[in-house]
């Protein structure tokens, strides 16, 4: 296998991105915007695939959760309770010389300006609001003032009393939203992972009091166990517990799921003990009750709660990245090696599970390939059809998009009903019976393990 | 069947979609905010259905149109070309006496404030633009004034480059996207159907310059058809084509499918003939060519434009309005009816397609219906596993909420292996084998009709 060199291989990586159409610069055209990105055809159809298992895993496939899709734009004094009002912020420093503005924490020298190269002109360090603020009605004055939300848990936390009395739940049950989140970061960076606008996958688990280290524990090993189950290799994820002075003052423990990028750990997603803070703070905020009573022990209580709080960009690109390889292929013409790039997706996650290929574009073969790509759509697997260029062409482009199989139409299926199945990762071919076909993939979907 | 009371329909809607958890006021617990609404539970699954069946139809089952997810934040200068900044505002006027705000076009006589009663007080007639501004990045000056999106569309414009370039494609083709706009509607109103926060299902259809009538026509009969497949009764459907009075200066042809709504006639998308508008108004923007090159005639032409616009949220709540129905049903021991209220979704679009109950908590039935649920899961059904009172009612609260089939796990199925089958529409029961379940609900499933 080729060797990754880390410093240039983010570059790279970002390359295809673009190149295939994963994710572009937003405003391309009009010269980009900071640190502000969107997904191309091959992108979106990989978020979909990251949030579809997220909602699957953390949803419909249990019985103990519920969904939710809450506003972007709140109650103003949600966010005053919440405690995003008075403490979301950075402190800043502006030069009194250049009217440059810093994050204070991020200054090598307290006493010079990074940009004039100033002494001592800084103003005291003053809190920067994360809030994106804007305007509803056609008043602009603080009476309308509303904020974009920094995080969907707090649609959560205001949406508890409705789900109790709507839904058939009671603690330990969650509520899981997925949407996006805006951050007025002062430096937003590493491509996708660090943005201003970003879309998050986010479950509060609300437990008895007593149950918080227990549930604490059970979603860190789930969480876990998520990513590893859609295809990143085990080796680079670890679990980071926060150290004391890195916790909210009510909370009694975060651990961070992490993954080594090429730029370094970082942090994919935390499963923090939130206590009964945002319940209570809520509680206190609306004046309405937001405790629970259990018949069963007949006591009433606020119930705690347990939060994995996932990035899906994060997710996504966390996929991408770790299913990149550059592979060394002998070429016996020129007598050099081929580097072939390719894409280790899970056939969850891949845009595209199977692509399908006439050999040719005559002799009914495009007809044919059409019926096959259908039917293996009827059975639920993504599929591309592609008719131009040489056949050992088309499987390169599909490898460094990370589709799992190739599946071609040529004149043997025409006369005795084979096709081709061509194996991404092994670069394998097979002619297998076209009836056979879908149930052919399906189980080769179930069997798939990365190499 | 119970006569439908239009007054106070919508009201009786709304109060279900609160009591079962499809739709909440945003903020409820601090006395809501204004126009704007939360999905519960069961709402945001129907969402995802709707949003689900509009990519399936729109994306991943034709090899002519492509997806894209773009920022909601994007550079101001795309809202510039795109002639929002100029020209998407309402009029407005204040009363100079008690300071009110009113939209021109809404003021019943010119010269009364319909708030003080005092004549002759309003100022003359302003533009308010309709785009929620905020900032980025740390100052708080127009230098950094940018604007969340009004629609979904200008991101597709913006990528075309970047799409034609990674993807193959050429026209006739499209680029579709779901995600949320913002319009800080002056009146917002009638539920969920006018809200300043709101999602789209945009898609562009990128064609020769001479295409235009043939696929403004295709797409009208295709979107009123999608209504349709999925559930909607035509009779309360229809297209309507705008007057010219009604269309942008662009634009020479724009169609409405609209729907019969307890408050009226109402639009649920538009389908637009934009010609060559928004590409040349970009690449004069920019200053990039975004004109193809079509090989095969050697010709080159910036593309025309059909774009067919929904709204995500109207489209969930067409499907729940249209689907919901209120039946007389003899009691025989009151001798009087019961009121039956059934919402008839289509299989695909409800929140859950099979109910699984156990009879009674006991004798294995739990584990038994825990198993049938799993497996009837694992060929893509959507299941809801109840095992709380009378039979009787469990069928009733699943009527309510649009589940079309039950079914229930009782001392027969431990004996002879059969399961109930109960059909919302019909309300028949029918025993099948456990083993054959899956496959009979799946054929149910397809077979499906509006009764």
């Amino acid at each position: 296998m080729a060797q990754k060199n880390a410093p240039d291989l983010m570059e790279r990586i970002v390359s295809l991105c673009k190149r295939r159409g994963f994710v572009f610069q937003s405003s391309d055209i009009y010269g980009g915007f900071s640190s502000c990105y969107d997904y191309g055809p091959l992108g979106v159809e990989l978020k979909r695939n990251v949030k579809d298992a997220w909602w699957r895993s953390m949803v419909v496939g249990r019985d103990d959760i519920v969904g939710l899709d809450s506003a972007i734009i709140q109650h103003p004094d949600v966010w005053k309770s919440s405690g995003h009002l008075a403490g979301f912020h950075d402190l800043m420093v502006d030069c009194k010389e250049c009217k440059g503005r810093f994050r204070h924490d991020h200054l090598e020298d307290e006493n010079v300006c990074p940009n004039c190269g100033a002494q001592g002109s800084f103003t005291e360090p003053r809190a920067f609001n994360l809030m994106f603020k804007t305007f509803a009605g056609p008043v602009e004055d603080t009476a309308h003032t509303v904020f974009l939300r920094p995080e969907t848990a707090q649609g959560i936390f205001t949406n508890f009393l409705n789900v109790v009395n709507s839904s058939r739940v009671k603690p330990p049950f969650g509520i899981a939203q997925i949407g996006k989140s805006f951050r007025n970061e002062i430096t937003p960076g590493n491509f996708v992972f660090r943005t201003r606008e970003f879309e998050q996958m986010e479950m509060e688990f609300f437990i008895p009091p007593d149950e918080g280290d227990k549930w604490y524990d059970y979603w860190i090993q789930e969480r876990f166990d998520w990513y590893v189950k859609f295809g990143v290799r085990p080796d680079k994820l670890r679990k980071r517990a926060h150290d004391d002075d890195e916790l909210a003052h009510y909370s009694t423990g975060c651990t961070d799921v992490e993954y080594e990028f090429p730029f370094g750990w970082s942090e994919l997603e935390g499963i923090a003990k939130r206590g009964c803070f945002d319940l209570t703070q809520h509680g206190e905020g609306s004046g309405k009750d937001l405790s629970f009573f259990d018949e069963a022990t007949k006591t009433r209580y606020i119930p705690h709660v347990v939060e994995p709080a996932a990035g899906c960009d994060r997710a996504a690109m966390t996929f991408l990245v770790d299913a990149y390889e550059e592979e060394a292929i002998p070429n016996e013409k020129t007598g050099k090696d081929d580097i072939r790039t390719v894409l280790r997706f899970h056939p969850s996650i891949a845009p595209v599970t199977v692509a399908v290929f006439p050999l040719v574009k005559k002799e009914g073969m495009p007809d044919r390939a059409r019926e096959i790509s259908a039917a293996l759509q009827d059975v639920g697997l993504r599929t591309f059809y592609d008719e131009k260029g040489a056949i050992g062409r088309r499987y390169r482009r599909q490898d460094e998009v990370g589709t799992p199989w190739c599946v071609t139409i040529d004149g043997d299926t025409l006369s005795d009903g084979t096709v081709t199945v061509r194996d991404r990762d092994t670069m394998q071919q097979e002619r297998v019976s076209a009836d056979e076909i879908a149930a052919n993939l399906k189980q080769r979907v179930a069997d798939w393990k990365r190499t």
